[in-house]
């Protein structure tokens, strides 16, 4: 079951973060470490139903109080699995995340029953796609982004297809959580105040898709612009058919191995600033 | 003007690469160097109709008469500006590029007096966005696939929306110019004998899109399934529009730098094996 980014506490600013300072109370107060009071709790009842359940929250860092995260928790019915750290955090004038909150430095991939999941966050999903190709490469079958899009021209076949373009590139299923509603609407999950130089509302419209063999793309959910559940069943099975016949992992281990060193050379060359 | 994935050669198998033999008269007896003849007579074209060119040929390489590489060359108004060579080769028993020819060992951005320009082909565009990514963090504006794409369930979405979340994903352009037609076809550039197993068609739908600012994605032209000439105006100075707001790049060079160097240890990792 997956959540929307922030959805333990909402996606609002506050006016300390507006203006740039490098401490606000409502930030503190709101965030937990993990393990902390709500990710016990969601894990009481993922093993009571017997569910895993993503969601995001504002992580504090359990080795100093002063360092919050934009995160998402893995939390299954064997307990709470860890979280991911969103790395790339939008800006002011935009969004106030950048003052809240430091970036994460890992990309983990999470064990479950089913098998190996990712996580993303929102702008990390939408923009940076080699994010979820690492996840991937690392042996994700399920990507999991967490977000708070805004409404916007065009924003609705963006969410579907940046979310279909991301299951089929990587042969992997993909869930995009979004927020729905804004400041100005009863159906917000967030409570905070938002820059008047951006759509009020969140888009809403998340996304189930993924390879549906012999398609290399299916949409197999998407909901509406307010709250709902919407659920599908995907098969880890009926995606291992196309690995059969396109076990790209394999081949960029083995034959395209000059191509995955060209990658990382030119990824550490551009990260050198050379 | 962009043109299909070998579109100077057509994109058949032979009989001795289907059974995966080092050495084929029909290939090399097509291919050429660059420069050579028929590049050379596409920049007398583009000196005479002051355009740039981008196609698909089997190119030979320079040092190494043994070696063919499925290239696209890049051609204007001053001349021949190189190739780009396809990183990531099908296998057998799909098709015998991965027979024909060696992979490139390099992502080069093309000058061009509109601005820089990547070229990426067919299955590197489609399958691996840390290409067009990388790319787009060496500065390129606009991103030209040249692809021979097959016909397939829910294909046509497959290239409108990844072409869509290429361009979206690094706020550039992204053209995919595809192939039509197929062996039993009178509108077929392809000559050779494609294996049974895969559709006999191919898509067409070559698609022009891009952010159209505020939009962060735009279909700006898409062709159907026989022969035609789709063309779109792009201004670079539209597209600046969105990079005032979101200078990602930058963003990469700086705050978020720690991140860059994440996912190019990440991605070095994985190339070692580790």
């Amino acid at each position: 079951m997956a959540f929307p980014e922030e959805a333990l506490v909402g996606c609002g600013g506050c006016d300390p973060c507006h203006s740039g300072a490098e401490h606000c109370d409502y930030h503190h107060d709101l965030a937990e470490t993990v393990p902390g009071p709500s990710t016990e709790r969601v894990a009481e009842l993922a093993r009571e139903l017997d569910l895993y359940a993503v969601f995001g929250l504002a992580e504090r860092d359990p080795h100093d109080a002063g360092v919050l995260y934009n995160a998402a928790a893995v939390v299954g019915p064997d307990g709470i699995q860890g979280t991911y750290r969103k790395l790339h955090l939008g800006s002011l004038p935009w969004v106030t995340e950048g003052v809240t909150f430091q970036p994460g430095n890992a990309l983990p991939v999470f064990e479950t029953r089913f098998g190996p999941i990712g996580v993303m966050i929102c702008y990390d999903f939408w923009f940076n796609p080699e994010l979820t190709r690492l996840l991937a490469l690392k042996g994700e079958r399920l990507i999991l982004n967490c977000c708070a899009t805004f409404a916007g021209p065009g924003k609705r076949d963006y969410m579907v297809q940046t979310t279909a373009t991301r299951a089929q590139e990587n042969l992997c299923y993909a869930v995009s959580a979004n927020q729905v509603g804004g400041p100005d609407s009863a159906n917000s999950y967030a409570a905070g105040r938002l820059q008047e130089a951006r759509a009020p509302d969140f888009l809403g419209h998340s996304t189930i898709a993924g390879p549906a063999f012999p398609r290399f793309s299916h949409i197999y959910a998407e909901a509406g612009d307010h709250e709902e559940l919407v659920t599908a069943t995907l098969s880890f099975e009926k995606l291992h058919r196309w690995e059969t016949i396109f076990p790209w992992r394999d081949w960029r281990a083995t034959h395209q191995s000059p191509t995955s060193e060209l990658i990382a050379s030119e990824f550490q060359k551009l990260a050198r600033g050379s």
